[in-house]
């Protein structure tokens, strides 16, 4: 009996991954973070998409990010306004940024806890480089040490921890693909969210929703979440 | 101008560490967590311990273990009542605990985003092999890969981050003969909490208590807490 545990943040990645690990795994369950997102359709699209694909979906709290996130912003020297998946941090101006750098490192130690109290082995994230190059914490040597920390962090007994990331090599357009070919996927592609100002459909002038309608209209593909 | 971020706890091996790193580095700074642990006297101690130090302490928040822990705690088949770092864990039909599996990981995420925004590339940690044999998080080569994983997740400005643990292999006896030679410290040391039941001076009979006092007579010394 092969567990996953899917990390979920209630967008197109996240959600796409979801459907391959029904696929991929006997048991699967989902995990979302609030940590004081800008948005909280985010966590909304999270729960509808649990509901549509019929998983659970755990949600823990963060309050850490918001605490830390301020001065991360202003000294890291991270680009505040790449693509992809950090959308709460473009506007260090506006409402308060949640973006911390390594941040991923701080959701997989928490998803690893949750499945070893599952007795699952494996996580599933939607984390790519090809699209999210700004981002260190999302290329797959850095998910490989993750995997061998982890690993370490916890009973033998409760591992190897695997940490599966389907669409690491994929362009945006070919995780549409991908999408189209998982059963129910593109169902629960129409309840995400990925606009960075929280909108469903998207504003279709930011980034993320550039980045999104391009990857659907090189796949040939009618985004299901409307424009 | 090297800085240090120390993880402190409010106990006496964090604080032995706070006043190591003050003599190792050129600024040093301390970060704690809030996650609901049994004892807020552990937050108040490690208040104190910075106070007294003189260094600022940065507190962080995660709700996350406690909404992980119960779940963690009856099905990962690690020892409750274990010696050492996690008193927290020693009563899982008392309060909710919030032992996790794999919690250093967290720890140490968060600490390694702190440290970055301050332009740090050092954590110092009391984790221990020696004591704590019954948690793998608390051993070298968990902290090794971690240091390499929080490394790669960072931008490669900010590190390479190092996580220092200068108690790793020492007795108890030799952690309180290095407490003695570290200016200040044994001042410090009366205001930690080690007890189980979060007393100070402790109840003198819990596993936490009776390592503790160990220690100091093994070394020769009166422990500055009292009993």
């Amino acid at each position: 009996m092969k567990t996953a545990v899917v990390l979920l943040s209630g967008g197109q990645d996240s959600t796409t991954c979801l459907y391959w690990a029904k696929v991929n795994f006997d048991r699967v369950t989902a995990v979302c973070f609030d940590y004081g997102q800008r948005h909280v359709t985010e966590l909304a699209a999270a729960e509808r998409v649990a509901r549509v694909a019929n998983v659970t979906l755990k949600k823990l709290t963060i309050g850490a990010l918001r605490e830390l996130a301020g001065s991360a912003l202003t000294s890291s020297g991270i680009p505040v306004a790449a693509e992809g998946g950090y959308k709460d941090a473009e506007a260090p101006n506006g409402l308060p940024s949640t973006f911390v750098p390594g941040r991923n490192a701080l959701f997989m130690a928490l998803a690893a806890a949750h499945a070893v109290s599952l007795g699952a082995k494996a996580i599933v994230t939607g984390t790519c480089q090809t699209d999210y190059s700004g981002y260190p914490d999302c290329r797959r040597d850095f998910v490989d040490a993750m995997e061998r920390a982890l690993t370490l962090a916890m009973p033998s007994s409760a591992g190897p921890i695997q940490i599966v990331t389907p669409l690491m090599y994929l362009t945006k357009a070919e995780t549409v693909g991908l999408a189209q070919r998982l059963p129910g996927c593109m169902d629960a592609l129409a309840e995400t969210v990925t606009c960075y100002h929280g909108r469903r459909p998207g504003c279709g002038q930011c980034p993320a929703c550039e980045l999104r309608a391009r990857g659907f209209a090189e796949a040939g593909v009618l985004d299901p979440a409307g424009a």
